[in-house]
This record gives structure tokens, C-alpha cells and sequence, in this order.
């Protein structure tokens, strides 16, 4: 393990997110996925340290990876529900993480339908003192750092099985295609990849992809860069000639907002198929963050062949890398040579 | 343990089991009943593998008997809830499935309002060339395999607490009675008590013991053999010099169906009493899947009369036969000589 | 550990509590208190136990306190949520307490919106011949004997960090101030600081308030000593010279009762603020169950004043006092010179 090198206490967003960090999550990812190959798939690393899992906002999914990751360390988990909770009664976040702390939590796993709500918790946590860990599992339409990180390890490991690391992106044309604007994967994943030196395309129809997104690419330019950042408001330029198309779900309760005209229509113009993708490298790869409306964001077909779907990957990877950010900012505190 | 015979890698249903698979079961509950009696109730059977409880129908009884059975093997345990579920979001339930594949599920075990989810997520698991196993934990009104399993195995060590095997069933005479349409509990019993020989009458009011009933006999009669299954529309030739009387869950919405007149009524008819086992063998004892409707399927005095009841038994059967279940479909991973 | 002295075998209410039993509490928590300034704060106590934690009235804070507290010693854990489970199927909740026990449980965990419910339930565990341990983590308005006790250590390692002892609550002033009528929590405080020698001012206005609880201290008085409690409508009197002030929740639901004008009415009588505490010890500090509704029962700058707010204090407090509570009740069955 490399956690020597890691210094960040936090993981809340990716925008100050290093090649070298990068490299380091990666490669720890790479190390715990071969513990997952093993038949007993656990480690102590976190024996005796309480993972705190605070899904203000509900996620069966992305809560039970990083359960299982907290698992596979052998730490103990604590899991806050919404609805039957002490936020009902009046109680505001911050104390509710207070109360965490003070029970003694080591790493809290926040996720919230409001953007910056990880980073409130993170900001408090230093104001009194402790030494507890935030990280970011979701925060409004803000960041999902943890999704772009699986993201980034599944497509090094395709690159590179045996040696994952940030320069294979060097030059890659990854698409993205979908509800940029509502999308806090999108965010994050604009980050790793163009930090990792990828040529990114964004597409979607206008509504789901305004303007204000080329500022996103304009530091880069502004520093004498060709930006690697482009928009797009079709999808046959964002696809001609890319290495990754990751598609971004749609939220069906969208449509309530005249964003597009119907579901239908969405997939007839941004829809991904086998079709589509003739445009795209040969050894194209389609990613999804999940959970997918087959027939809309991308085919049922296209879903479900595996020499072109990396779904099933992303999910594996995500334990593998969850598993990597709870040992990085968990191991200070564990570490002192007593683990 | 005798784990090496055991050949089948799901458990959907008792229809095509033979009696040295029951007998498999029985012999390794027993063995973890006996587990269960030391002070510290845990093996390791199943260190660092993921028992995956894919709940879509909820019930708190049921999890917590596989939660507990899984933690007691010492296997790491995921709890999917359905509500604040990804279903809710537009997947579809084989998707959700393999995503608990990819994050490392060994076992899924599954329950589902419709019939037949079970045996569509083995196929989908076999489909993709995994080797996950499914536990069918009660679909729809089709089958609920562990109850029926841990309804044996109370019978059998009722007869014989050491060596409790299947041929002790030859001959009983077990009555069913109750809700017989709409149980999975009734479905799975069929199978079991038939294949171990013993007599089974069926007993309700024709709403909820339709006709039909009947042929589930007629393979057996067509073979030459003399029927084991009776139906009586009333109570007492099912009753008459019984071994057992199984008392199924009336779900009370189904009043709202017009089935029957009242509760009153159809405790008078059909409800288990003190009196009414009179016609029964002295050694009657009586069974109940639980949770109990008091005063209605069975009596208040009755439930709670230890010499008569095996409601308790029951429960704890429950955990030591799903013990038996986890590592019996899960042995075959888990061996490779390594634990 | 003191464990050996220690004989009761539920915990259901601190009324019959001896000086000697409280003792015992606070020096286990503290012992516990160490384990957990530890890496590592887990020991296998409990190992192979079942503590079920069955809170048919939902709390996530109190829940995830056993719930920590319980992995802390090892144990595995059963989580009884309601609105999904058996009660809603129309099973009594002693036949839901029998199920529990008949799947292995070995103490359990219970909150209910009604009085009595836990004293019920250790009864029937006795009735049944059962060796299980009920320990009450709040019935209606009755008590709540745990956070009583984490209050008291709380207290008393204000006072002597090193060897919290009831003794040091001798002649102490604590100051009750809020909705002492509805509240559980005031009640089984009442129990124990008057038992451990601390006089009592109970402060609220009189429809939180009523007559009849002058009735508490009414034993003591016929037995010719000076009534260690008092009560007053109004805050000033209550403050006077008081070493601990205790404020309770004020459930804004009772708003609609019309037991007081408006919160901020509320506030400004009985709210506690660094003001209001002039005339109080110079040492004084200030407690609260939680959650807080923040600038009502307490104001949001002496809520965050570590000077004087042993709040943080009692969230910690209570992991260890709820690890001695299970310890101690669980020690005699796991005892056996096993452990």
C-alpha cells in the first residue's frame, strides 16, 4: 500500500484532485481487487474503527458498496436512515454529525440532496477538533467524487489491467452523454478525466447542456491550452472516433419539467446503441453509473453485451475503491505502526 | 457436515427435492442446532463471503432468521430494502441483481411478492456465467422452501431429537388447514411432507381449498399409487387421529375478498383449539409459520400450552435450518479444501 | 470489572436502584470509557451474543448507540424496525418478543411509544422459563434508564474524571428545566440523582409542570427527611446557585396542545442561555438528551460553548454506559468463566 504518500483528510470534491493522487487511489484500488479475488475477502485494516454511513438522501446502492467496503476492512458500520430520524425532530445536520463524532466515528460517508453539505461537515469536524474523516458519497447536483474515482480505475483497468494509473488516459475521447446540467457524476468525472489528460465531449440537448458549461474548459484555455473540454448539442460529434461513452441517467421526474419532449424522443437523439456506436474506436466501451432505464439512456441489447457494457465492472470497481478512499484517509489515524 | 453430497447449487423448490437431499438438511440443522446451544454461537463457516437479503417483499421475521443464520456462519451481510430502492428509480429487478453480483455477492437470497423472481435471478445468474446461488425466501404464492425445511425438521426432532431423518415422517398424518390458496407455506409443505411419505389432508372453506387442489395427487394415483393428499372442506376428518396439525396465516385483507363471512366465523370453522384436537393422536402437536392472528387461526390457550404447540420450536428451527441452507449451497464455493 | 456483585438481571427502571448499583454503572463505563480512547475499541465480550435491538417507536440515535455499543463488545445485532414488520400483520408484541427469543436472542433492546411495554415483555421472558435480559431504552413517558445513567456518569466525571462515583452527586443543585411532564428521561433522572444524594429543581411552566409531581419527594419527607425536590414556575429560583442544569426537549408537536403560547414565548421564560446562567455555580454546566431544537430549550451559542455544554460529553458517555448496562445484565449468562 502507498498510503504513505497520502495527505488529504477529506475526499469531498475532485476539482484540486492531483495526477499524483490519482495514481495513488488507483494503484490501492488495484491492490484491494486482487483481496476481492481471494476467497475470504476481508482484511483488518479498520478493526475497532466505526464508519458512520449518513445517507441524508436515500441510496440502496451506492450505501451498500461503501457498507461493504467498511465491511471488507473489518470496521463497524453505523447507518443513518432520513424519515425516522432525529432530523425530523428539529435537529439540524450539523449536530446530527455532531452526535456521530461524538460517538466515537472515525469516517463519515455522507450523502445529501444539497450540494456542499459534505463539506459543512467536513468544516465543523476541524472547527472542534477531531480527527474525523468526510467523504463525499453525493451532494445535490454538486459532486460523487467515488463514482468518477470507479470510473477512472474501470477504465485504466481496461487499458492496463496490471498497472492502473492516470497517464493511460493521456489523449483518450471519452463522451458524455445525457442530463449534464442535474448530474453530479458528470462534475466529477469532468475533473478526473481532464486532469488525467483525456479530450472530453459533452452531449445532450440543449436544455439538459447550456452554454455556461464551455466556462468549464476556459482556465485551460486561458493558460495558452487547446481546451480539452467540448460541447455538444447532438450526439454524432461527441461519439466520431471516442474511446469511452458514458452515459449519465436520466431522471424520469425531469420530464415533469419540459425538459425534453418525451422519452421516447430522448432516445431516438441521445440513446446509445450498437448502432450508434459504429462511429466510435473499435474497441469502444460504454459505461452507465446506474441504476439504467434500459430503452432510454442506452440499449437493452447494448446493456447486456459484455464485450462492449462495463456496467457490471463499475460496480465491482466501486467496492474495490471505496474500499482504497476508507484505508487512504483512514489510515492516519490507524496507522501509528499499530496496524 | 456432509456438504460433499450436496449437489444443488439454488434452492427455488421442494417440487423435484429427494429425500437424501432432505435428509442432507436435516442432518446438517442438526448439527448446527447443537452449534446454537454453546455459549458462543458462531462458526466460521463463511468468513468473508456476502449473504446478499434481497427483500423486495418486506419482512422483518424472515430477514432477521437469514440475517442471524448468515452472521452466525460468520459471512458478511447486505440488506436490500426495497422503498428507498433503486426500483423506485426504474430498474429492473435483474438489474438490480447483478448489481449485487458485481459487488461480490456469494449467496442472494430473495423474496418477492410475485412468483417466480427467485428462479429468474438464478437463471439470469447462470446466464451470465456466475456462481452466485439463490435462496428462494418466499415468492408470491408460489413456494417458501426454508419454511417447509425448518417445518420438517421440527417434526423430525419432535419424533426423534438425535437422529432426526425423513423416513420418520412415513405414514404421519399431518393436517393443513387454513388459508390453502394463497400460501406458499402450504405449497412448499405439500412437497416435503408428500416426498417423506407421510399422509397430508388439506382442510379450509372451499373459497380458500378450490377443487383444483386435488390433482396436485393425481401424478402419484396415475403411478398406482394410493393418493397421500385428502381435501375436506370441513375440520374434522382432517383432524381425526392426526399427527400434526400445520394452522397457515389468515391474512386478514383477504376479507375484503369476500372468502369468508367473518373472523368469528371462520375461527368457529376453522380456528385450532384445545377441544378441537381431541379427535386427534394424543401426541398431536401443532405448528404455525407465523406471525399468529391469536383467537383466530389457533387459540390464545392453545399457543401458549408448550406440551401442544411447536410455534416456538419453529422459530428457532428457523435459524439452525438456514444455517444449514447457507452452507450448504455456499460449501461448494467456500471448500476448495480452504476452510 | 465489577461485574460479580452485580444481580439484576433486567433494566427496566431506576426507581428500586441502590447507591450500590449505580457504583457498579459508572465504574464499568469507565472502564469501557478507556477502551474506547483505544485504536482498537472493541473487545470480544459479547462474542457469539445476540443483542436485539427491537425500538417499535423509531430512533436512530439511541438505536445506533446500543447498536455501537453492542459491536463494541463483539456482539451480533438484530435491528426490529416497525412499519414493515410483523405488528403490522396483527402479532401481538409479546408474541414478537417470543419470536426473537426463540431465534437465539440474548438481550434485548426495547423502545415503545407506550409505558410498560418493556416491564411486559422481561415478565413474559421469565414467564417462558427464558433466560434473556430486557433493558428499557424508553416506554412512552414512563423511563429511560440509560440516558438517566449517561447523564449521571456524564456528571460525575465532570467532578472526578478519574473515579466517577454517586457519592459525588451528594448536595450537588441540578436545575430540570423544560417539558417534565411528557418527559421519560426527567423521570429516571429524578430516580437517580435524588437516590445518589443531589437536590432537585424541577422548572417548567405549569402545564409542563402540573401539581402532582410535588408527590415524587413525598416518601422522603414522611420519612422525616427534607425533600430533595422542588419545584418552581419559573426559571430564576430553579438556577439560583445550581451546579448542573438539565434542559429536555420541547416536542414542537405539543404546540398544538396549547400547553404554552409560542415557541419563542417558550424561549424567552424557560430557554437557557449564557445570561440566564449568571446566577448559577461559576462551575455550572449544562446538559441536554437531544436532539435539540437550538435556540429554544437552549441557545445556539451556549449550546457550542465547550465550556459549559456537556453535551457532546453525553453522546460519548452513553456508548460506554450502554457497553456496561450490556455487560453487566449479559455477564451472568456469558459469565461462566468463559469469558
Amino acid at each position: 500500500m502507498v498510503a504513505s504518500t497520502w495527505t488529504r483528510r477529506h475526499i469531498i470534491s475532485l476539482a484540486d484532485f492531483t495526477i499524483a493522487e490519482y495514481d495513488i487511489v488507483l494503484q490501492t484500488a488495484a491492490s484491494f481487487q486482487e483481496v476481492l479475488s481471494r476467497p475470504t475477502k476481508k482484511v483488518p485494516t479498520l478493526q475497532g474503527r466505526v464508519v458512520a454511513n449518513l445517507f441524508f438522501e436515500p441510496s440502496t446502492r451506492t450505501r451498500n458498496s461503501f457498507e461493504l467496503a467498511a465491511k471488507r476492512l473489518s470496521a463497524d458500520t453505523l447507518t443513518f436512515a432520513p424519515g425516522s430520524s432525529s432530523l425530523t425532530k428539529g435537529e439540524t445536520i450539523l449536530d446530527t454529525a455532531l452526535t456521530y463524532l461524538a460517538m466515537g466515528t472515525d469516517i463519515m460517508v455522507i450523502r445529501h440532496q444539497h450540494a456542499g453539505v459534505p463539506q459543512a461537515i467536513a468544516q465543523e469536524m476541524e472547527r472542534v477538533g477531531s480527527q474525523v474523516s468526510v467523504l463525499n458519497a453525493g451532494d445535490g447536483q454538486h459532486e460523487h467524487p467515488s463514482q468518477a474515482l470507479l470510473d477512472l480505475f474501470t477504465l485504466c483497468c481496461v487499458l492496463d489491467p496490471d498497472q492502473p494509473r492516470a497517464s493511460l488516459m493521456q489523449g483518450k475521447k471519452v463522451a458524455i452523454v445525457g442530463d449534464i446540467l442535474h448530474s453530479r457524476v458528470a462534475r466529477s468525472n469532468l475533473w478526473s478525466l481532464i486532469t488525467c489528460g483525456a479530450e472530453v465531449h459533452l452531449a445532450a440537448p440543449p436544455t439538459l447542456l447550456p452554454e455556461f458549461f464551455r466556462s468549464w474548459g476556459a482556465p485551460l484555455e486561458e493558460a495558452g491550452a487547446r481546451s480539452p473540454l467540448h460541447l455538444h448539442w447532438s450526439l454524432e460529434p461527441a461519439l466520431a472516433d471516442a474511446d469511452f461513452v458514458m452515459t449519465l441517467r436520466l431522471q424520469k421526474e425531469r420530464m415533469t419539467q419540459y425538459l425534453f419532449p418525451t422519452l421516447r424522443e430522448y432516445h431516438r437523439s441521445f440513446g446509445i446503441t450498437h448502432d450508434r456506436l459504429k462511429h466510435c474506436k473499435s474497441t469502444v466501451k460504454v459505461l452507465h453509473p446506474g441504476p439504467v432505464n434500459r430503452g432510454i439512456e442506452i440499449s437493452s441489447e447494448l446493456m447486456d453485451d459484455p464485450r462492449l457494457s462495463l456496467i457490471s465492472q463499475q460496480v465491482s470497481s466501486g467496492v474495490a475503491v471505496r474500499m482504497a478512499l476508507l484505508y487512504l484517509i483512514g489510515s492516519g489515524k490507524v496507522g501509528d505502526g499499530k496496524s
